[in-house]
C-alpha cells in the first residue's frame, strides 16, 4: 500500500475506514461502489483515492486497521493476565467480546473479505500472523512452565484454536439470533481447550 | 431446486458437477462462465441448465453433492470404529483426509463458495447441518457413556471441532507447500480434543 504513516493515523483515514466498514457490512463488498463509501464518509469522491488505491485497497485496509485493534486490545488485555492458561482463556473471551461489539466489521472480515479473492490467495496478511502468534507464544510459554504437553505443535494447535474461536464468530455474524451468549460460548472453549492442552 | 432425483443420480448430472468444481477452482466463481463448465464437460450450453437454473445453483449443487459424499465416506467410517473417542478420531481424520484427496472441490468449498454472498446468508444449509450433527451425536454418545464431560454442550462444541478442523483444511487449501501431514494435524487436533472433552 502506497499510503504513508502519517495518512494512517489521520481523522480523515478512520472515517473512511468506518463507512467503508458500514458500506460493506451492508451492501456487500461486491455491490458497494468507491462513491457510496465517500457518500456515507461525507467526503468527495476523490479525497478516498488520496488515501486508497482502489475498493480492493479499501477492504485490505479494513483488515488491517481491525487487526491493528485487536492486536492492540489483546496485548493490553495480557499484559493483566496471570500465567498462560489466564492468557488462553482471556484471549478466547476477548476475541468472541470484539466480535460482538462490532457487528459490521465481524462481518467484513467473516463474509465479505472472503469474497475477495485477491486477498484469500495473494494477500500474505502478515498481521493475521502476527495476531495468531499471540496464540502460540502463550502456548509455549505453558509448555515452557509445564502446564501444557510437550508435544503439541503451538504452529498446527495455534490454528486450530483460531479456527474453533473463528466458526463460532461466523455462526453469530450469520444467524439474526444469537443462540448462545458470550459467556456460554467462551466457558465451552476454554473448558475444552485448557483441559485439553494441560500436561 | 427444481432439479428431480432421477437427474441427480444421473452420470451426465455428475459429469457437469465435476466440471463445474475444476472449471471453479481454476478460474473462480466469479471468473467462471455457464459455458466454460459446458465446454469442460464437454455438452452443449443448453444441457446445463436442463439440470441446473444458473451458475450459483452450479455452485450450492456442488456443495450439496460433496455434502452428501463427505456424510457417506463419514458413516460408513464411523460403522466400523469402537465407540466415541474412536469415532471422533477417526471423523477428525477422514475430514482431513477427504480435503487433501479432493483438491478442486475443497478450493470450491473453502473459497469460492463464501464468494456466494447468496449462499452464506440465504441458503439454509440442511446438508452442512446434518454433517455437524454427525460430530453432536458422537459427544452426546460419549457423555451417556460416561466417557466425554457432562457439561460441554455438543451444539457449541460440535461446530468449534468443525471450526479447528476446517480452518487446518483451508490453510492447506491456500498453501501451494503443504508444511504439515495429514496425519500430524489429525494426531494434534485428536491429543487437544480428546483430552479436553475427556469426563
Amino acid at each position: 500500500m502506497a499510503i504513508n504513516a502519517e495518512k494512517i493515523g489521520s481523522e480523515k483515514y478512520q472515517k473512511i475506514i468506518q463507512a467503508a466498514t458500514k458500506v460493506f457490512a451492508e451492501k456487500g463488498f461486491y455491490n458497494s461502489k468507491v462513491s457510496d463509501v465517500a457518500k456515507e464518509a461525507q467526503v468527495a469522491d476523490g479525497t478516498i483515492y488520496l488515501y486508497f488505491k482502489n475498493k480492493d485497497d479499501l477492504l485490505i485496509s479494513i483488515f488491517e486497521d481491525s487487526m491493528d485493534h485487536f492486536t492492540a486490545s489483546v496485548q493490553e488485555e495480557m499484559s493483566e493476565a496471570h500465567g498462560p492458561v489466564d492468557r488462553l482463556r482471556r484471549f478466547i473471551r476477548l476475541h468472541l467480546e470484539l466480535v460482538r461489539e462490532h457487528p459490521d466489521t465481524a462481518q467484513v472480515l467473516q463474509i465479505e473479505l472472503r469474497q475477495s479473492s485477491k486477498f484469500m490467495k495473494e494477500y500474505a496478511a502478515t498481521k493475521f500472523r502476527d495476531y495468531l502468534d499471540i496464540i502460540s507464544k502463550i502456548l509455549e510459554e505453558g509448555q515452557g512452565l509445564g502446564h501444557f504437553k510437550k508435544d503439541i505443535n503451538p504452529q498446527i494447535v495455534k490454528r486450530a484454536i483460531f479456527g474453533a474461536i473463528d466458526e463460532m464468530a461466523l455462526e453469530w455474524v450469520l444467524m439474526k439470533k444469537k443462540k448462545y451468549s458470550v459467556d456460554e460460548v467462551a466457558q465451552q472453549l476454554c473448558t475444552m481447550f485448557i483441559d485439553g492442552l494441560a500436561a
